[in-house]
């Protein structure tokens, strides 16, 4: 295949993801998508590093086979505790939106002040906070983690009445701390962006990380020279479980409809020395 | 090791299942308990059957490695899913938590209306209803699932006003139908009884399936004069991932401490043929 017709391959723990894909459809349309959700494993938010690395190794490698030519963490646990060494690990460039995130955050404050919300792992990394070091020094962060966010999204509790109560909660320290940008830490969170804005007022600029990661992918495709020109290509869909709920579920996300997603066995994509089976 | 003192495996996909373990502490004191929690791939309620049966075989295979002389599948989404198939499979006495469950909510209705909640799998599985059916045909039977329960009580929020009116949406069916037992049919929900009872009211009897559990257990082991006659060994935890949020998050569950949880590496107990690994 043609260097600049293989795919853009992405991942994520589940269909979060999806709310990153939407974006590269709209800014890259010409582009093929491979898009691989962890469906048998998410959610991530809960799991330790080794175990976050393990798995996105295995999402790499899936892609690899599937001859992407970049690869997108979809997925802020996955970048913030995998992006690194996947990074070292393999030649193919990776871009996570951890980053992209970041960059939108310290260029929408005014004050300076800066809050992340994500699942208990992205939180836990610290992984917003040392990027947001890094590309603006002079921004103070402050994150917390908010973990029934997901669940809330995805079983469509979006407008409910519990919602708003809960994120009253999880928001108060944030409010509190006067920041003036919420890096909205996790894919699920933009389906809850109206509870969020309701209580963080109209003065707080939300900041989704998906559309400053598209337009990273596309800089980074032109700087390689792998831009595709032209076509209009089928995106594909893979996951490690129930691909039903999936495709169900994915409209709530992308905005569109799916077809149809394909199932298939993520652990063997280990490429680890095997133990010995006891059986 | 002499067969009467091999101990009583339990798990479960996560932490829920201390809720069984706590029950079977008090109702066979002299028993050995060894407990693994599948915290690296929890939650089993939104996976599909094939998976959750493989999962089933190694936390088996797991504990019969430490020499278990009976199994309690103390989730009620493994039961729904796996439980018939473990049994067929491995020779090991095993118990599941629904024939139990649905024992004691078939002796606890009066007007013969019960009404099951659970997670996804389990009510799609449509386990219960078989079961009470079977133990109690005149039952009519009402069951929904709550997906938000599990994420509420584990992020600790049982008593929040959000949990209320989420329980007031899920249950409002239940009031409808007039049912006078309720199955809580996942071992996190004790948790959120406080909550539940408030919704349906103090006519509308709770059933927890960990006593009626126990019960049997303590009823089979007699029955293959397998009983422990003395001792009071301490308990083992093994989990699949991040044993310090098990530990941490136990004591809600079992109403006492747990002073250490061990890591294993679950998929080497997965006994099926090998496929290429592709690098």
């Amino acid at each position: 295949m043609r260097d600049k017709n293989r795919p853009i391959g992405v991942f994520d723990s589940g269909i979060g993801g999806l709310t990153v894909t939407a974006e590269l459809f709209h800014q890259l349309p010409e582009e093929k998508i491979i898009y691989f959700g962890d469906t048998g494993r998410y959610p991530y938010g809960v799991r330790s590093q080794p175990v976050i690395q393990r798995f996105s190794r295995q999402a790499v490698r899936f892609l690899l086979e599937k001859e992407a030519k970049l690869i997108v963490v979809a997925c802020n646990t996955a970048t913030a505790m995998a992006l690194e060494i996947l990074q070292s690990e393999f030649s193919v460039p990776i871009i996570g939106v951890v980053e992209p995130g970041s960059r939108a955050a310290a260029a929408a404050s005014k004050n300076r002040k800066v809050g992340v919300i994500g699942t208990l792992g992205t939180i836990r990394s610290g992984s917003y906070e040392r990027t947001i070091k890094r590309v603006a020094p002079d921004i103070h962060t402050f994150s917390l983690p908010c973990p029934l966010f997901v669940p809330l999204a995805e079983e469509g509790f979006a407008d409910h009445k519990a919602t708003l109560l809960i994120a009253e909660d999880y928001l108060a320290p944030f409010r509190k701390e006067g920041v003036d940008a919420l890096v909205l830490g996790c894919t699920h969170y933009p389906l809850l962006k109206k509870a969020i804005g309701q209580i963080m007022g109209p003065s707080v600029r939300l900041v989704d990380s998906a559309e400053e990661t598209a337009r990273e992918v596309k800089a980074e495709l032109t700087r390689l020279n792998l831009l595709r020109l032209d076509g209009h290509p089928q995106p594909e869909y893979y996951v490690s479980d129930t691909p039903d709920k999936f495709v169900e579920v994915s409209q709530r996300f992308l905005g569109d409809k799916i077809n149809r997603a394909e199932l298939i066995e993520i652990e063997k994509y280990s490429g680890q020395p095997k133990t010995p089976v006891v059986v």
